[in-house]
């Protein structure tokens, strides 16, 4: 058997380097043949000194001239927005696994679409805001698209062998993030700190806030809708703090399938690449007896809006579930740099979203205008908001 | 598409009555063509009325004769043990439910198998007892087995779609039975109305007490043993009190796959009778707010001994099998005509295990042979011990 040839956009992060352990641990499986990442030059100069990719990108101009005086060989050096694409296209690639952080995923995933490649498919963003221009593609060029995050992968796993017609409801689990039983006055005025505490999953920043005001789930929800074709109704989010169960699917004869175990990333990496086969990977065992106890709960959508907005959006499909994506984008990265409130997050994303004219069947270019439109309005807002509270002091 | 012809062995039991109210939910794919009773005469006239299948049996040979003075037409009246398997065999059914309780089910079932049947198997000690005869017929005549226990139901469920060569470990789940957390001494002397006592499944006699020593699991792995061809040490128990998880399944990448839901037999039942397929069944639906938690604890099988002496059998496979189920058998009725101790029971049947000599690739005969040799011991063992008490007082 040949080895799987595998391009990584976003190799230096979270995703990308538990990508680079799995294939670590299967070096006659796996053969990793482009990388790319944001900025970080140190760290990817390393992973070029190790797997000898054909092909790297920087999308940091200047970082990637200072690569290429670095650079020995044959190795190609692409840089910008234009070299992620033409890394997300690299001939002799089997698998894409896009990691990159926030929606400059969806324009390199459709180039890989296009270019007929298998996507494991890390970047949230990419179905949020281009599900429908996104899955007409793979479904136009025949490209398998497979779930990386920890949910998607469950419930991929979880109809193996099943007819997706079958599905009575989607049950996404969601761990309820560092803010679970709170109420809405509860989070006035909770720091950076607090909401960047995540209980069970240690992640980037952008995701570790949306984990804590549930937008995280919001976003999962748009994406098994994608990813499953099921509609929005049939998928329901539980709270379940302990995140041993990943999710589930209950079928139309009343059995649920679950998917669980160890918080490892590198089990859905993993079963992205191999899928359907499942080979060894060496993840520490879960432990039924010290686990204990799962626990659920109902999550409480007045106080975490961003779920309701979330659920809201899948339902009405089209630009407005961009414009929820682009609108939080803009809103948390204000919150990160303390610029704003917690709660700002989701009163402004509220006023976006209703302020939008929704387009229901968007072309790639409706869908890149909405999210312009969504980013400029909810700056806006929000510095009106940051006015007036300066005023009141 | 042509109705699923039915033959019920059992059907006037707790899985054949479900299995007929899965049928009544299901009028135009499901069609009963045979009933089979021991001798519950009135339940089984009710039900000819309501299903006029083609042939009928009463095991119990004079009740039989009552039967065929009420029925009319051009229904055949069976009797006897040659009536069940002539039951079994009967020729314009596609799937043979087997529902009798205890080892009479061996026979039917080999009966259903050289028929080429497909084969909902509901009789545990089938497998544990004649496992590899079973099997062996089972693949020599390319009759499907499906399970219908609940725990093996899940297993099945499980695996859709996967391969079995990839499975680490399969994990059943045991409620615990109403004695969970207590020590050997303090199951000296506990009554039959505390053993039947069953906190999650209400279940015959026989099982309730099965579960409250444990052997129901020690069946259970015999039985997941050979449905799935792995080796004992694959298989684990887990104490999971709340019995919402009906089982699961490790793979060698970590991930776990578990099929849980609603106490509802209907279910597995139903599954038995459509898989791949799913069809709408009418049971309870799930609700995981309401289930609050799910728990989990380690066998004590110092204490539970047959739990043991279950997972020790399937390791040795061959007759020792088949001691074990037919030792049980012998001493749980006694212990249900309050002739022995419930303690009496493991102990026992440890003494009949010690004292059989293992034949590990038994012909149909060796089996019927340690049966009768396993009866025979346990009921000397337990004379001895009841006389021992007897003496003593």
């Amino acid at each position: 058997m040949n080895a799987q040839r595998i391009g990584i956009l976003g190799s230096t992060g979270s995703i990308g380097t538990q990508t680079l352990n799995v294939v670590d641990q299967h070096p006659r499986e796996f053969l990793i043949k482009v990388l790319t990442a944001h900025s970080s030059l140190d760290l990817l100069k390393t992973q070029i000194e190790k797997y000898k990719p054909e092909a790297v990108c920087l999308v940091d101009e200047a970082k990637a001239d200072e690569l290429k005086k670095h650079v020995k060989g044959s190795i190609h050096v692409l840089s910008g927005y234009s070299g992620l694409d033409e890394a997300a296209r690299w001939e002799s690639v089997d698998t894409v696994i896009t990691a990159v952080v926030g929606n400059i995923g969806l324009k390199p995933t459709l180039e890989a679409i296009k270019a007929k490649k298998k996507i494991g498919l890390a970047n949230k963003e990419t179905l949020v805001s281009g599900g429908p221009v996104v899955m007409e593609a793979a479904k136009k060029y025949g490209a398998e698209i497979v779930p990386i995050d920890s949910e998607h992968s469950a419930i991929f796993q979880c109809l193996k062998g099943e007819n997706v017609k079958e599905i009575e409801k989607i049950i996404l689990t969601c761990s309820g993030g560092p803010f679970r039983g709170k109420k809405l006055h509860e989070l006035e005025g909770v720091t950076k700190e607090q909401a960047l505490n995540h209980p069970t999953w240690k992640m980037g920043g952008k995701i570790t806030i949306d984990s804590a005001t549930l937008m995280n789930k919001g976003f999962e929800v748009n994406e098994a809708m994608w990813l499953y074709d099921v509609t929005a109704d049939k998928i329901e989010a539980v709270i379940h703090p302990q995140s041993i169960i990943h999710s589930m699917v209950e079928f139309v004869d009343g059995s649920i399938i679950a998917q669980l175990g160890t918080h490892d990333m590198r089990i859905p990496i993993q079963y992205a690449l191999t899928h359907p086969k499942r080979i060894p990977l060496n993840v520490p065992k879960f432990d039924f007896v010290h686990a204990k106890q799962f626990t659920f709960e109902k999550p409480d959508m007045e106080t975490f809006e961003c779920l309701k907005m979330g659920i809201e959006a899948a339902r009405m499909r089209g630009t407005v579930c961009c414009v929820l994506n682009a609108s939080n984008d803009t809103a948390v990265e204000a919150f990160l740099k303390n610029e704003i409130e917690f709660l700002d997050i989701q009163h402004t994303i509220r006023e976006v979203m209703n302020a939008h004219k929704n387009v229901h069947h968007p072309t790639l270019e409706d869908v890149l205008s909405a999210d312009k439109w969504a980013r400029k309005e909810t700056k806006e807002i929000l510095m009106q908001k940051t006015d007036l509270r300066k005023n009141k002091v």
